[in-house]
Order: C-alpha cells, then sequence, then structure tokens
C-alpha cells in the first residue's frame, strides 16, 4: 500500500489516533496580562450576526473579536523586534507546520516549582535519551500547566512580584534557536517564562526563538497523551495576511502501540 | 517502520506534499452578501495592539474582528435551523476532520455556466469511475471558482436576479445527506449554489447536510493540485465554544506518483 493509503487504514482502525492539543476558545480563555504601560490583547466575544431570527430566519451565525495571542496561537517571526524582517503568519510553509514532536517532560520540577526554568542540561539529558531532535520538529515543553487553564488567576499564576509560570532560560532560548527545530510549543499563556521579562534580554525565548525563524506555540493541552517521540505534529494558524500570529488548531498523530 | 514513521520519512523525502487548501484571510478576502432584511457578517480587520511602540517596544500584535463564516470556514450543525439541536464547532471529534478526500471535477461545467448545479447523476457517474465515497470522508466540488477570489464582484457574480454561482442541486444535497461522507466542500462562498435562496427547501445543502450531522467547508483554493481518490484532508476549525462555525486551516496530504 502506498504511504497515505496505510495512514487511512490505520486511522479508520484507531491504530493512528488524533488528539487535539487544543484549548477550547471561549470568553473565560486565560489571556496575557502586561503591565502597564503595555497594551494588552482582548479576550474572545462573539456578537451574534442572526440567531433564528428577522435577521436569519433559518440560521445563526456570529462574529468574531479576539486576539492574534489570544488562547491557543502561534507566535510567528514579524511578533518581535528580532524577527521584523522575518516571516508573517501567513508566509509560514506549510512543511515547517507539519512535522515530528518531541516531547520534553518538566511537570513534576513545575509542579515542585512553578518558577521552573528548562535549561540546555535539560535538553541534552533528553537527546542524550531519545537521540538528537530531528531537524524540522517541534519541541514541546510538558509542565501540567494546562491543568490550570479553567481560571485565568491560576494559570497566570501572578504575585506582587509579576507571574510565576515555567519556561526556557535565556541559555535554553539561545540552545533551541541554534538547534534545527521549526518550533517549540508550551502549555502556558506564552513561550517565556512568567519572569521572563526580568531576564537579559527581556523574553528571551521571543528574542532568540522568532529571530531565528523558529514559531512558538501555546496554551496547548494534552501533552500528557504524546510519546517523548514519534508522534506528528499538525499547527494549524490561520493564514491572516500580515498578522503576527494566529489563533490556531493544534492536532498530534499518535501511534497505538 | 510504523505508520507514522513511513508518514514522516515520506513527508522529509517529499514523497507526501502538504497542499494548502485555505485562502488567505485578509480585508479583501470575499463575504457573502446576503439581501435585505437579512443581516450580514463582518470581513476581516486587524487592530493593532502595540507595534513597536511605547504600548510594545520589542513587540507588534493585534486584534481580530472576523466572522464565523468569513473566509475559507466550517459550517457546523448548529449553524443551521436543521441542526440546532446538533453539534457547535468545538464539538466536532478531530476523527471527522481527517479523513479521505474526493475531489469531482466540474469546473469545465461551472466555467460553461456559472449557474451550474451538480446532481446525483454526477455523483454517481464519479462512483462508477472511482468507486464508492468511502465512509468518513470529505467530497470537494472543484469548479475553478477560486481564481475569482481576488474579486469580490467576480466571486459573488451577483446581477438583479441575484448571484450566480454553482452549487448542489436540492436532489444532489439530499444524496450526499444520505452518504457516508463527513463533509462537503467547495470554492464559492458558501456550500450553497448563488441560487439556492429560491429553491425548495431554500439552501438545501445546508439543510440537508447540517440537519444530518455532516459538515461544509467553503473558499476553499488548489483542488487543481488533488487527485479524484487517494489524498488526505485535514480540516482545522478553531474549537469556539458554542460556535456556529470558525474559520479554518485546510491542508491536504497528497503522495506524488
Amino acid at each position: 500500500m502506498s504511504t497515505l493509503a496505510t495512514l487511512q487504514a490505520a486511522l479508520a482502525a484507531g491504530d493512528v489516533e488524533v488528539i487535539d492539543l487544543t484549548a477550547p476558545l471561549s470568553p473565560s480563555t486565560p489571556v496575557l496580562q502586561l503591565p502597564a504601560p503595555f497594551a494588552n490583547t482582548i479576550a474572545l466575544s462573539l456578537e451574534a450576526v442572526s440567531d433564528f431570527d428577522e435577521a436569519g430566519p433559518a440560521w445563526s451565525w456570529n462574529n468574531i473579536h479576539t486576539g492574534e495571542h489570544t488562547g491557543t496561537h502561534l507566535d510567528a517571526p514579524v511578533h518581535w523586534a528580532t524577527g521584523r524582517a522575518g516571516r508573517s503568519v501567513e508566509q509560514i510553509p506549510p512543511s515547517r507546520l507539519l512535522g515530528p514532536v518531541a516531547v520534553i517532560d518538566k511537570s513534576a520540577e513545575a509542579e515542585a516549582d512553578p518558577d521552573f526554568l528548562l535549561e540546555p542540561e535539560h535538553l541534552q539529558a533528553w537527546e542524550g535519551e531519545h537521540g538528537p531532535l530531528p531537524a524540522g520538529s517541534w519541541l514541546l515543553l510538558r509542565t501540567g500547566w494546562s491543568a490550570r487553564a479553567g481560571s485565568q488567576e491560576s494559570f497566570l499564576n501572578a504575585d506582587e512580584q509579576g507571574p510565576h509560570t515555567p519556561g526556557p532560560s535565556v541559555r535554553a532560548a539561545t540552545w533551541l534557536a541554534n538547534s534545527p527545530i521549526s518550533g517549540f510549543g508550551v502549555e502556558t499563556v506564552g513561550i517565556d517564562a512568567g519572569a521572563a521579562g526580568g531576564f537579559e534580554p527581556a523574553f528571551p525565548a521571543h528574542h532568540f526563538l522568532l529571530g531565528a525563524d523558529k514559531y512558538g506555540l501555546t496554551q496547548l493541552q494534552n501533552l500528557h497523551r504524546l510519546p517523548a517521540t514519534g508522534a506528528v505534529l499538525i499547527v494549524s494558524p490561520l493564514p491572516i495576511v500580515g498578522g503576527t500570529g494566529s489563533p490556531a488548531r493544534v492536532y498530534a498523530l499518535v501511534e497505538r502501540s
């Protein structure tokens, strides 16, 4: 059988399963809160166009108001100063949006310390166990943080010092920017750690990854259902012309063993 | 090799290609225009949150204003009176959104007659040549209409009698609703023909398909790059809670022969 005939048979038989890594998008989906004087994006809201009424007797539909960076979303290079001359979201080739997925599990560490930072040593240890990160792969940082997605307060986890959420260190962001990955995904509200506004440079994952034509992916769920290697990620942002990012649907194809 | 290892190798070698069937989403993306007294959805607009300025010195991002049914989008059952008790967009199982894709080419007919109607006899002839439509497949009607997508006027193709665009007849919509497909996709602004507001019942593709838990997919492009059978469709609407539809990214996996 051809590759795609084999895939279709495996999907039909349930030997390959489609796992949805996307957070449901609703008005209560957590949204990043930056401190003043920075501006913030809006949460999702729906505005009825018609709802089985005079404006549309047989149909219901809504206008959508949301943010490029609200809910599960992709960060494109032009989102950041370092990637300003790079690709907007519709310019990312689909071949960069489908690829092997590698999962590094730091959920125990993030539960013990919400300020947990991923370091190059963790990535090197992962490669020692699973082999080098493949070219064109997506690295997903599993932290268990999606369990907090029902509450904006718990998800952002801020106090008077600012937010406390896990993410990569400056050194890890540099390491990833020099790796052959297509992108880096997280369960948290953004690809940087909560404390990263105070790092040097500030927001190093944005700074180094988007500056290296690598993409960010946020607010992922169900990472515990993925193996460390062997799954295929399918990242589907809307092709917004000139967009700095987009809400995205994210699926993983996982083989049942 | 496992199914997914084989797929990854084929993607990396270019033996399986990712074809993007999605129309770029911009303020000039054509939008449906219903006659009064019906209400219409909005086109896309972006609203800057910051753009490398005081509101965000190192970053640029936008709020999005658009419609559930603007651009390449999926129609969920709750969009229509007949599917009102059915699934909203986030309730559609991912297994219904990935599947075999069948393409029926009526581009010559639609070029000769913009009011071309797909009939059950066309579908039966297609099945005679290619075999039965597989369970869980997506049927895409290729009409060449996406060549008009650069102009709202040409894309909607309306005169004093209303819009003239191809689509299924009442009989074909009934036939498809009774078939084992997951959904039906088109190149035009909606899954119904331009004249379908005057059919009995009005808008039969919406009426019968959404009432049968089958989904609609619109404003597709690049259908000429798909084989009649053998490709895999990946449909990615945003999981808007309670949504009647959503802008969607649509990819096809195609095997190079």
